[in-house]
This record gives structure tokens, sequence and C-alpha cells, in this order.
């Protein structure tokens, strides 16, 4: 795990040689859109290197490089987890030190130009074409917090809560990628004590801390996905922030569930995390995987389903302040993606490459682990407090959110880079 | 209106010279997915006609041609409706006796056999590559009807509904097209006097009859559509049974709305009917497109805007017995599609060309013009009686749905042709 690479990586870097996520980039000098990995302060561009004959070595194992002249990772990712598999392995090994493929890049001194390109030069775009999105409600911690407040403790989590995944379908094109600035919504609102509704910009914007998984390999329709072979059929986790609108959605979710206050603008970060890079860090999540009150269809057979993702959320407003306004870890889920998978399956609803499936949003127990500005203000109680006086009870024009997180120790993080939207009017 | 065709039409048929609906077909002879219209007994093979340069009279306001060799409609539907109302309008005069365009077609017997294919050696698919599905809830006698089963008379609707256009996202890759079977979802549910769910193959398996939108021309994200302009939106209708698993979402759908229940299989007919060709039939809805007391952005400044679409509802057991247990009619919807669009979009959020939004089930107010079983048997207390002595409460492995509907009289019919699908297990 701790081999070293040839190319200098900051010891923190997110992007250390153990992760090697996927993403879309473009430059100013190409503007085409094309597949890399990103290496520490690096975009390693895949199609480039491909035009190199960099994966000419690798041909008995993979030979579809024609996936990485494309837009998106879609034609990668459906071709399944045992040649992502190969693939990273391979990129690895190009950019370990004295590695088994120097002669590839290590000692191929301009090809270095072409291919390794400077981050903070890159466009990142969203990785994936995504057909349909999928909203879950696994962080049972925050399902608690919301439910308490609207109907007490007794009956805070619904029935069904305990028993599957509670999920709704979310909207596709609201997804952007990080830096992509969000639009604050106007629509219906109720005000309190009053019953006819006005129409006005949402005074409640609001974060939703999450993980979201792509789908690599599709099922077809009429074929539930096995929870035990599920993993098999996800390509990667990114952050995303379900940005919400508490007082549209209010007025609007009863009785088929949230709508616009949900489809304004959806962001996630530009690199996927592939599973195999995430696999060390499975961790038991809220309950272990394998227990037996679960209907047979749920059961993974396995106590350690969930990954230990340290989680934390970034506020810096106009004036320039910037804090850390909650930290939590992945942990806090009550279902797996696999359980997630098997479910959403298996009334025979077929996924396609590129679906995108959120966790829901992950809170801990604390008020300072809270993945929603409704739970950290007691819904609209306590203000949150920032350095220099300020405070906020919800988002304002011109505050940005980024959302990151990580695995791993200093020196080999695995990382996901920045989930970040700013607010404007 | 009532131009006669050179080609022999059954004045019963729902694809008269008036309609000119298109869709999407291949043929055994070739296997090609690729845009047609339907007229009379025939598909009219658009890409055979564009290459035999059957547009060619038209290009100074249609050149793009190339569209109709794409294996969906979206590329001629991103045209926007300016073009479709000139291709239209040339398809009618092309097949009009004596038209003005008599010699591309009428008196060029040898392009007959390449360019009419007759319907029933004809397979239609999907119309159009569908990014995002929303389903809306806008028959306002269903919402009533299901309201007093669950809430009583007083409470049947939720005070938002006479508001806004209530709406819920759906599963874009659960819509397919008819024809195709549906195969019962297994999944939980919660049984009457119990508390644990079980795991069963639906017992409570219905239909919702339905009609559906195309969208068109986009708008970019924050760009809300004025509902003054959203019919410029809309490439135009088919008919959709929105199949619902009713005991799956009794248990499922509180807190965030209609899931598994609703993406095992959504049924469209395959034949667009343009906006154009449905303008004629444009109807007062339940209430006044209008009417003061709504927000303003839903307010059309006209009173008639809904279609008035005769909708019906056929049920074949598997013994063969035949029957019509449903007829209704399109104007009981309280919202029209330029104001389901002002909604939808008034957040923010994009539409794409090819975006698929639901009516929401169209009931009348008789028992017998209810487009949902459950409706129909009033909560599962009253079965529907069918011809031979049959009965049936909600659909049994074999039954097949057929859901029909047409405007107009005899000989000038704009119908939609069939939306079918058999329940297997
Ligand atoms: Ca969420
Ligand atoms: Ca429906
Ligand atoms: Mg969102
Ligand atoms: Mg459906
Ligand atoms: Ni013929």
């Amino acid at each position: 795990m701790s081999a070293q690479s040839w190319l200098p990586i900051d010891p923190k870097s997110q992007f250390s040689l153990q992760n090697i996520p996927f993403g879309i980039i473009s430059t100013t000098q190409n503007p085409k859109l094309r597949p890399a990995v990103a290496i520490g302060d690096h975009a390693f561009d895949l199609m480039a290197f491909a035009s190199a004959e960099g994966f000419k070595d690798l041909s008995p194992h993979f030979s579809q490089i024609n996936v990485f002249s494309e837009p998106t990772l879609n034609a990668f990712a459906g071709l399944g987890r045992p040649v992502h598999r190969v693939v990273r392995l391979y990129l690895q090994e190009i950019l370990t030190k004295d590695g088994k493929y120097s002669a590839v890049l290590e000692r191929n001194i301009e090809l270095h130009g072409k291919v390794l390109l400077p981050l903070k030069h890159v466009q990142t775009h969203l990785p994936m074409f995504i057909g349909d999105y999928t909203d879950f409600y696994a962080g049972k911690n925050h399902a608690y917090n919301i439910g308490v407040m609207f109907r007490g403790p007794a009956n805070a989590l619904q029935p069904n809560y305990t028993h599957l995944p509670v999920a709704y379908h979310g909207r596709a094109s609201s997804v952007v990628v990080s830096g992509t600035p969000i639009k604050r919504p106007s629509g219906q609102i109720l005000l309190p004590g009053t019953k006819e509704p006005i129409f006005s910009p949402s005074k409640k914007l609001d974060i939703e801390l999450e993980l979201a998984a792509f789908i690599c390999t599709p099922n077809e329709m009429g074929q539930p996905i096995n929870v035990k072979e599920a993993d098999q059929h996800i390509f990667g986790l990114v952050l995303m922030n379900d940005w919400s609108a508490r007082d549209i959605q209010a007025w609007e979710y009863v009785p088929l569930g949230p709508f616009l206050s949900k489809n304004f603008g959806t962001t996630i970060s530009p690199w996927v995390v592939l599973i195999d890079a995430l696999e060390p860090f499975l961790a038991q999540g809220l309950e272990p995987g394998d227990r037996d009150n679960l209907l047979e269809y749920l059961q993974e057979g396995k106590r350690e389903n969930i990954y230990d993702i340290k989680l934390e959320v970034d506020l810096t407003t106009p004036n320039g302040g910037c804090q850390t306004i909650a930290k939590t870890n992945a942990t806090n889920l009550l279902y797996s993606y696999p359980q997630m998978i098997a479910h959403h399956t298996i009334g025979g609803c077929a996924m396609r490459t590129g679906d995108l499936l959120g966790s829901g949003t992950i809170s801990g127990l604390e008020v300072t682990e809270r993945g929603a500005l409704l739970e950290m203000n007691e819904n609209g109680k306590v203000p949150v407090k920032l350095n220099g006086g300020e405070e906020r009870m919800f988002l304002e024009d011109g505050d940005m959110i980024n959302i990151r997180g990580f695995c791993g120790s200093k020196g080999a993080y695995v990382g996901f880079g920045d989930c970040s939207g700013k607010i404007i009017k």
C-alpha cells in the first residue's frame, strides 16, 4: 500500500498513488472532453496516454482504448469491474518508482508534458452521462433528526424505515459538476400562519451532505440484482450536495414527495473513486449488513458493508470567512450500496451504466456532525455561529459550500476532491 | 380539414390525413431503427423517403434530413415546432389527392413500396430517448377519489392541490413501448392487520390511464419557461399506462413518494401526435386556464388549455374476453401541459429534448369513467364485473390492458393507436 511514485506527490494530497480516481477533463489547449485520472496535483490524460500507445503492454487484458476518446466515462464503466481493476493497477504500476512498466512513462520524459497536466489548468466536467438519478435516505440519524422535528421522538422514523432503504427518483438533468454556481430557486411557499402560498425566492436554502454511487454494469428490466453480487455493479463513488429548498419542500411534498425543492441543482465531485480503492476501508455502518430482521433479499451476509470515509462541510461567506461547519463519517448509514441496489431492482427496475444513486444525508449524533443546516439549526431555531461574529440559519447569496471526503492516512489518502457550489441570485 | 388522400384510408383509422403522428420503426427487411409517420394502415418511412430525395422541394424550409436517419425522434424534435409544422404540412400535401406535390409520391409509383410499409409488418420502438420522466397528478377527479378512500371527503385533496400541479420524478428507464410485456413486480408488502412486511409478488397490480407529453425545445438550467410560451416546448402527446403496484406503494410511499411501486414498467403508445394536430381540439379542462386564484406564473390567459381527447381502457383476459372497462376524456384535468411545464421549470429545473411528462391519472366523475382499478373497485371492495361472469379486483397474470385515445370524427380521426401491455409472471 505504501509504494512510492516517481512523480512528486504532496503527502497531504487526496489523490495519492493508492487512489487513482477517474474523471472527465478539458483544457484550454484541447477543449475536447476526455477521460483522465487524478494523481497528486496532476490530471493524467488517458486519451493522450492511449494515443501514445501507453496501454500497449496491457493489450492482452485491455484493448478497448477507444473508451478513452469518449466525452464521458460510461463506455469505460460499462466494461465492468474486472477491467477497471486491471487498468487501475496498471496505472499504479506506471506511476510507481522503478515499477514494472517504468519504460512507459517514468523514463519516457517527452511524454510527461502530454500526459501529466497540472490540475489547476484543467477543467473538470460531469464524469458520466446520467440516465436516471435516485436519492436514497439511508442516513438514519438525519431521518431521525428530521422526524423528531416534525413528528416528535416517538414517531420520528416511519414504520418502513428499518425494513427498506427509502428512496425517491431525482432529476438527472439537475446534476452538475463541482464549481457550477447554484441559482437560488423561486417557487411557492406557505408562510407560517397563512393559508395561501406566496411566490418568492426560497428563504430556506439548505445543503445535504451525501455520497453518491455510479452504476457500471446494467441489469435487464425484470432481472433483480442479488445483494451479494451488487458491488460488482458499482463503478465508484463521488461526493454529492443535494441542495434543498426547505420552504418549497414543506409546501409541495405531500403526498408524492420532494420535487422542485430538489431539482434546481445537485452538485457532485468530479473524480469517481473506484470501489477497489475504497475496499480497504470497509467498516460496519449503523447496523451490521447481515442483521436477520431484514428480509432475505437485503441480507448481505457480511457485517462490514459501508466505507469509513471522513466527511466535512466548509462554508465560505461573501466576507471571505471559511470554516468547517460539520464533520461526520459515511459509517452513519443504515443501508449499504449493495442493499440499495438490491432494493432498487427487486421489483424489476432496470439500472443503466451511469445511473447515480445518492446515499441520503449523512449525519452523526452530535450537532457538529450534521449534514444539513435544517438539522444544525434545529429547524430554524438556533443559527450556526461562524467565526468573526457572522451566523447562518440557511444559505445566503454568495455563500459557497464545499464538501470534502477522504479515507486513509497521510501519504496514502484516498480522497474525493472538492464538491463545491456558490449560491447566486 | 377534410382533404382526401390518394392512399386508401379506412374512415375509422386513427391515423387520418389530419393526424400524421411520428414514431420510430424497424422491419424484418431493414432492422435499422428509423423515423416514420403513421397514415391509415401504413407506416411512411421517412428515412427511405429522405434518401429518395422526397424532401427536395422543401429544402428552403427544411434541409436537415439527416434527422430522419436517427434511431430516435430527438434530433427532429429538437428542431422546434416551426419545423415540425412545415414537415407535417408537407407530408399532408404529399399524401393529398392531386395535391401540390403529387409528383413526389402519388405519381411516383416505384417509390410506394419503399416508403409505404404495411403497419402490420412494422415493429414500433420508443419514439424518443427519454432523459427525465416526470409524472404529474393533474387528474383532479382521480386525486379526489383516492383522497376520499384514504382520508375521507373533507380532506380528500391536500391544501396544495388547487395551487400547483403536484408531481414526482419518475424513472426514465422504466418507460417501454406498447406491446412490451410487463412482469408482475415482487416487493415488500404490509398485509392488513400486520406490522411486519412480507416479500411477495404484488397482489394489487393496477393501471393508470394517462396522457404524456414529449419536450422538444429545451430550457437552460435557471431559466424558467413562461406559461404563455410553454406550448412551443411540446413536441406532442402519447398515451401512457403508469402501471402501479398498490400494495408496494402503500408501504413504501411515506414520506418520499412512490418508488418501486411505479418503476417496474411504464407503457407509452408509439406514435407521437404533434401539438399542431391536437390544437383544433382545445377545450376547457376542469377549471379555466386563466382562473385568477392561481399565482401569476400559472395563469395562461386563455380558458381553453386542455384537449378534448376521448379515452378508453380495454381489458382482455386470458380467456379471450375483451371489454372496455372505462371511458373518459382528457378534459378531466385541472392543469394543462403549459401549466405543468411552467411549474416544473419555475425554480430553474432544466428540461431537455425527449423529456416525458405524464399527466396523472385521468378519471371522470362516474364509476365507469375511472382511469385506475383502485378507483373502479372502491379501494378493493367492489370487483369490476366482466362479460362471461369473470370479475377483477386487480390485474391477474395474462391480463392485457390496452389504452386508446382519439379526437375528431369519422374520416378525420386524430388518434394515438394502441398503448398495450400484458401482465406476465
Ligand atoms: Ca437527499
Ligand atoms: Ca401516475
Ligand atoms: Mg438536488
Ligand atoms: Mg410506471
Ligand atoms: Ni401498400
